[in-house]
C-alpha cells in the first residue's frame, strides 16, 4: 500500500482523502452528471468502483431497491473475480468469509440398487493450479458490500443512491449532457414520482431484464426456452457425507442436484434440476414450492436425508443462455461515424446457465472492461473513440463464452468411453482449464491490443490476455512481491520493463529506454499532466535480472524512481530483482535481451515490445492518448 | 470463519449480534461496572477486546486523551503479536498496510576512511523461520485502531470512553462493586469535573507514568538511568542505499542511528541515540530539536544525506529497563490469602529499552493473560483465584526478559573474535532465535499450567509455551487449514485431540476418550451450561493420523460434531486429517499412540496427557472450573 506521500495519514490508509467531485459531494441525485449508472449488482458496483478512482468524473449509481441487496442471487466466485478483487484490495477479506472450493466430488447412483446414491469421483478443483487465487462461494451481496465500501473510501466518496428506478432513456443529442434519463422514485416520501435527469454517459447494468436495454433497442436472442432450477439457501442437519463439498448429484429417477456449500459452516444452496420450461409453461414452474424443492432434495439424496431446520432464501431460477448482438447505442449501421453515449453491461446483455456459474463472474469484467474508458474519456486523458472498443470487446468475449460453455457442458457430460480418440478428453482438459477460473478471455487486436508481432519476448503474457503473476523481489525493502498483484484498480497503464542482463549502472538498452520514457517528447510519459505525480497516468516498474541484493538502487534510471506528492519524494518500489528458484524471465518466457510489456487498466495485456522498439511503442499510445 | 448458525447473517459476518451488556449499551461512562481498563495504549486496548467478547462482563476502559491516538510512540511488532492479531482477526488486514522487515542491515565505520560507513552486513530477519508471521512496523495507531473496531464488532459493543483521567482509587472492601474510583474529565464540557465510579476490578494500563501503580504502592525499579533517543518520522529525500531497510547504523565519530522504514512507501523513523541521561540532566535532553536530530543523522549518514522533507512525528524518547515486584494490589505478606482486585499492565509495571523494541508487544501479551481470567471469573466459568496467576506468571516473563535482553544486547554488540568458544555465538543464536519474535515466554507449572509428566507425547507443544501452528486438512471441505489459526480470541479453552492410529469408526482409545468427554459427569465438558451451544466453552477437535479423504465423517465420535446454534445444527468443522507430505504428527512430535493438547485461551499449552488420562484431565479442569 503506497500512502503518507502527500502527508502523513493517521487513520485507515484505505480511505483516500477526499478530492475533485468528492469533496462536498451532494447526497441527493444532482440534476446532471458525467456518468449514470443503472443498478447496483455486481457490473453496475465493479464499474462504480473504478470510476470512483476518478475525482474529476461525477459518477452517480441508481438503484430501484430501497437498500443494498440482503439475501440470494448468485455465490460463485471464479480465480479471476478474485484477482481483481484484490486490485480492489478485498481479496484476502472476502476469502476470510467465504468458503473455498479445493475439491469435488460426484454422485451417481449406485449400479447395484438403482435406489441409492454412490460416490464415484471426487476431483481436485484447480488441478492444474491455474491461479495463487482461490475459487470461491459467498453471497453477492457481500460483493457488492465491498464494492461500497471501496468506493466509500475513494477520493470521489461514492454511495449507491437507492430508490430510483430507471423508466426511459432518449439521446438529445444536444448539449454536454445529451442523455435526457426518466426515473421513478420507489421508496420514501416521494415515492412514485418522476425525475428527469441528464448524463454525458449511461450504463445499463440493469439485469436480464434491462430497460435501458429496451431503450437502446437490443433484444437478449439465444436459447428458445429457459432451464428452471429450484435454488435454496438454508440450515439442515444431514448425514450426507460430503454436505460441506461442491457436489453433482444425479439420482437413478433422473433427478439431479448441484450442491454447493456456502460461508460460514453450515448454510449450503442446492440447485434441484427442474428441467426445460416448456413452452406453455406459462410461470407454472415458478410457482415450485420450498416443500417441493426438500422433498425433491430428499428423493435424490436417498439414501441420505436433508432436515431442513431453516430456508435462508429460495427461489426459482429461470434462465437461458441469451445475447444481444451489440453492448451500446450504436447500431451496425452507425459503428465508425460516432461514439456511443449509452452501454449495457453483464445480465442485461448476456444470460448464463446457472450450471455454469459464469454470471456475476462475466459482468464484473464487463464493468472492469468500461470503468476506466469511461474515466479516461471523461477526465480528458483518452479519446472518445475508446468507448467503441467496449461493446467490440465483450460483445464477442460473451459469445464466446457461451459457445464454449455449451461445448464445455456436453463434454463433461461425455462418458469416457464415448470419445473417439482416449486423448481427446485429457486434451480438451488441459486447453480449457482456465475456463472454469475465469482466465479464457483474450481481447483480439485492436486500438487498445497491438498484434502480436513481438509475442516471442515474452510468451507468458500472452498479448489480449489479463497479466498473470509471478514473483519477484522489491529491491529497496528485499520484500517478495507478487508482480501482478501490486496493479491496483486505480485506472493507469502499466508499463513493466523487463530488463536485459545489463546491471542497473551499465549503458544498456534498458537504460536507452529508461532515458527516453523520461526524456523524449514522444514518450507516452510526456502526456502527464505537469504539476501531477510522475506516475499518475503511468505506472512504469522495472524487473532486472540480477537478484535484489546485487543491484545498486542509486544506479537505476530515473524512469524508475519517478517523483511524488508535494514533496517530490522518489518512489523506490518500483523496482525489482528476480526471487532465486523462481526467476520470472524464466517463468513468462521473457527473453534475456529483454522486454516491454504493457498493461491496460484492466490487466489485459496490450503490447509486448523489444526494449529499443520506442517509436513502435509511441505509435501504440498516440490514438489512446490524444483528445 | 464461524457463522449463520444462529440463522442468516447478511452484512458483515465480523459484526457478531449484540448481546449482554450490549444491548442497549449506555454512551456515559456508568457509575459502576465489572472492570474499569485505565488507558487505551495496546495493553489495556488488547485486554477490552478480550473482554468485549464476554457478553456477561460490563467492562468500561477510559483515556485521558480526548481520542483516538493519532501518531507516534512504538511502531515494531513482533511475529507473536502478529500471531495474536490473527487471533482478533486483523493480521492480514495490519501486516496489508505495514511495513514488513525481511531483511537488516548494518554498517559500520569505513576502516579506510572513518569519515564515511559502509554497510558491513545485511542478514536475513529471520533466518531459523521460527513463525509464519511476518515481523512489521507500523504506527501503533493502527494497532489501537483495530483492536478498537474489533471491540465495536463484538457482542458487548465497547467503545473506549475519552477524556477521563484516572487520578485515585481506594478498596473499600465493601459491596459487590469495591473499588472506588476518583476519575476527572478532560474534555467536553465538564472538562476539570471529577467523578467517582465503583468498579469490581481496576486494570492498570496507564503507561509508565502509571497513577494506578501509584495507588497500588508499586514502584519500578531497575535501571539508575534513562536511556534517551531522539526519534523522528519524517518523509525525506536520501541518497543512503538502505533508506527502505531496517539498519543499525554507527558512524566513525561514535554516534548511531536506528533506522526504521515505516508503512506506506516513504515514511522512516531515526532513534538517533542521545546516550545515557546523566543524573543531572534536569531535562536537558528533553530539549534536544528536531534541526539537532536532522544534523546529527546526517552527520552519521555521511557520505549519504538525508534531506527531510517533512517531519510527522519526533519525540525525545527516554527510558530504562524498569520493573515492579507485583504486577496486582495483593502485597507479598498477603499473597494466597485473598484474590487480587487491582491489576497493572504493559508499561505500567515494566518498561524496556527502545532498541529491544519489546514495550508494546509484551503489553499485549500482559493483556492477553489477564482478559480471559477476567472474564471467566466475572462469568462465573472459573474461581477468583485464576486471577492471582495474572502476576505471577507475568511478573517472572517481564523480568526474565529484561534479563535476557540485557544479555542479548550485550552478546549481539560482542565481536566474533570475542567470544572464548567460537561455537557460543552460533549456540546463542540457535537457542535464542525465538526471542525477537516473540515467542520465547515460557510459563511455569501452576494452577493453569500442568508439570511436564507427559510432554513426551507431543515434544513440539512444549507445556506452558504458545501452541505453535502446524497445517491439517479439515475432512467436511477438504480445505488445507492451519491448526492454530483456528483459534480465535473467544476466552475458550482448546482440548486438541490427536488420534492413535485407528480408524474414526473403530474401537479405539480416541473413541472411549470422545465418548468419555461427552458423557462423563467428570468431563470439564459437563459444566457448560445447559442450553449454550455445546462447543461454548470447550472448543474440542480432533486430528486423525489419517488423510482426509480417508475418514469417514458419519464414523466420527459425537464429541467432534458438537450441536450449535437454535436449530441445533452439527459443526463439523472440527475434525481434521493429516497434510500430505507435511504430517502434523511429525512435525509437533506426536505419539502414534495418540495425545490430548489442552491449550488455554491465550494460546499457551496447559497440559499434555495421554488419550487414557481421562482422571488426569479431570484432575487438571476442576480447580479451574469450580467457582
Ligand atoms: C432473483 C435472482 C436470482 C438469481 N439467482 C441466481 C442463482 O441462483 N445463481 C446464479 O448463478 N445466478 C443467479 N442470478 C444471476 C446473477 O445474480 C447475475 O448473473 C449477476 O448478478 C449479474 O450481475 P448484473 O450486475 O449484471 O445484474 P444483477 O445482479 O441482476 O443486478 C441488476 C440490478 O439492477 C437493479 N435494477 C433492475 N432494473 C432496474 C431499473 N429499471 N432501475 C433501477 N435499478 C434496476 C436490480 O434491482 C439489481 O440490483 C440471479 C439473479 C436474480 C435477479
Ligand atoms: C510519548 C511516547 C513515545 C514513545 N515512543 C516510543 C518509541 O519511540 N519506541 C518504542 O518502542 N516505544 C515507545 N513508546 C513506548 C511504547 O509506546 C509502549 O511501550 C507501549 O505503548 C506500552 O503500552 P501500554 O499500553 O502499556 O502503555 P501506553 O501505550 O503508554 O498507553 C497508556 C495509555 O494510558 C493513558 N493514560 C495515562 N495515564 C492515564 C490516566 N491517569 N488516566 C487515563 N488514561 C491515562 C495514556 O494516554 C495512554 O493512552 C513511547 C511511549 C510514549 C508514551
Amino acid at each position: 500500500m503506497h500512502f503518507h506521500h502527500h502527508g502523513y495519514v493517521s487513520g485507515d490508509p484505505r480511505v483516500q482523502p477526499a478530492a475533485g467531485t468528492g469533496i462536498d459531494r451532494p447526497d441527493e441525485l444532482p440534476d446532471r452528471m458525467d456518468v449514470l449508472i443503472v443498478g447496483t449488482g455486481p457490473a453496475g458496483m465493479l464499474t462504480a468502483a473504478q470510476l470512483s478512482r476518478f475525482p474529476g468524473v461525477n459518477t452517480r449509481i441508481i438503484e430501484r431497491r430501497p437498500g443494498r441487496l440482503e439475501i440470494g442471487q448468485a455465490d460463485g466466485i471464479q480465480a479471476r473475480s478474485v484477482e481483481t478483487f484484490q486490485a480492489f484490495g478485498f481479496a484476502e477479506r472476502i476469502t476470510a468469509e467465504a468458503y473455498a472450493i479445493t475439491e469435488m466430488a460426484f454422485w451417481k447412483p449406485d449400479p447395484a440398487d438403482q435406489s441409492k446414491i454412490v460416490r464415484t469421483a471426487r476431483t481436485i478443483d484447480d488441478p492444474a493450479g491455474i491461479s495463487e487465487f482461490p475459487h470461491l462461494i459467498v453471497n453477492q451481496a457481500r460483493v457488492l458490500d465491498y464494492f461500497a465500501e471501496f468506493m466509500a473510501n475513494s477520493p470521489t466518496r461514492m454511495k449507491p443512491d437507492y430508490g430510483y428506478e430507471f423508466k426511459d432513456l432518449t439521446d438529445t443529442g444536444a448539449g454536454e449532457y445529451p442523455i435526457e434519463v426518466t426515473l421513478v422514485r420507489t421508496a420514501g416520501d416521494e415515492a412514485g414520482s418522476e425525475r428527469v435527469v441528464r448524463a454525458k454517459y449511461v450504463v445499463g447494468s440493469d439485469g436480464a431484464r434491462s430497460k435501458v436495454r429496451s431503450a437502446i433497442g437490443c433484444t437478449l436472442d439465444g436459447d428458445q426456452a429457459n432451464h428452471a432450477w429450484g435454488v435454496m439457501d438454508v440450515l439442515a442437519e444431514s448425514d450426507f457425507p460430503d454436505i460441506r463439498l461442491k457436489c453433482a448429484i444425479q439420482s437413478g429417477g433422473g433427478g439431479s442436484i448441484l450442491l454447493i456449500p456456502r460461508e460460514g459452516g453450515h448454510l449450503f444452496r442446492m440447485y434441484v434440476d427442474l428441467g426445460e420450461v416448456p413452452a406453455g409453461d406459462h410461470g407454472a414452474v415458478r410457482k415450485t414450492t420450498i416443500e417441493q424443492m426438500i422433498a425433491k432434495a430428499n428423493e435424490i439424496v436417498h439414501p441420505y436425508t436433508v432436515d431442513v431446520r431453516d430456508v435462508a432464501w429460495h427461489s426459482v431460477y429461470e434462465v437461458g443462455h441469451r445475447l444481444t448482438d451489440r453492448f451500446d447505442d450504436v447500431v451496425a449501421e452507425e459503428r465508425g461515424t460516432r461514439t456511443p453515449r449509452v452501454f449495457i453491461t453483464g445480465d442485461a446483455c448476456h444470460t448464463h446457465s446457472a450450471k455454469a456459474g459464469q454470471g456475476m463472474n462475466v459482468s464484473m469484467q464487463d464493468g472492469f472492461n468500461l470503468g476506466w474508458k469511461l474515466g479516461h474519456v471523461l477526465e480528458g486523458r483518452g479519446p472518445a473513440s475508446l468507448l467503441s472498443t467496449y461493446s467490440e470487446e465483450r460483445q464477442v468475449v460473451a459469445q464466446n463464452l457461451i459457445d464454449f460453455d455449451k461445448q464445455w457442458s456436453t463434454l463433461m457430460a461425455k462418458r469416457p468411453e464415448e470419445f473417439e480418440d482416449p486423448s481427446e478428453l485429457e486434451d480438451f482438459y488441459v486447453r480449457t482449464a482456465e475456463f472454469p477460473a475465469g482466465f479464457m478471455t483474450e481481447y483480439a487486436p485492436s486500438l487498445l491490443v497491438a498484434a502480436p508481432a513481438h509475442q516471442d519476448l515474452a510468451t507468458g503474457f500472452p498479448i489480449g490476455k489479463r497479466f498473470k503473476s509471478a514473483p519477484v523481489v522489491r529491491l529497496c525493502d528485499s520484500n517478495p512481491k507478487q508482480l501482478g498483484h501490486l496493479a491496483e484498480a486505480d485506472g493507469r497503464w502499466r508499463i513493466y520493463v523487463f530488463a536485459d542482463g545489463a546491471e542497473a549502472g551499465a549503458p544498456s538498452a534498458t537504460a536507452e529506454f529508461a532515458n527516453w520514457l523520461t526524456t523524449a517528447a514522444e514518450s507516452p510519459l510526456a502526456a502527464t499532466p505537469a504539476g501531477a505525480d510522475d506516475d499518475a497516468w503511468f505506472d512504469v516498474k522495472v524487473v532486472y535480472q540480477q537478484a535484489h541484493a546485487d543491484i545498486d538502487i542509486n544506479a537505476v534510471p530515473a524512469a524508475f524512481r519517478p517523483k511524488v506528492g508535494p514533496f517530490s519524494l522518489t518512489h523506490l518500489e518500483k523496482i525489482f530483482g528476480v526471487q532465486e528458484g523462481d526467476d520470472i524471465f524464466d517463468a513468462r518466457g521473457i527473453s534475456r535481451d529483454g522486454a516491454v510489456v504493457v498493461v491496460r487498466p484492466d490487466h489485459y495485456v496490450a503490447n509486448v515490445l523489444p526494449l529499443t522498439a520506442t517509436d513502435e511503442l509511441a505509435d501504440f499510445f498516440a490514438p489512446l492518448l490524444a483528445v
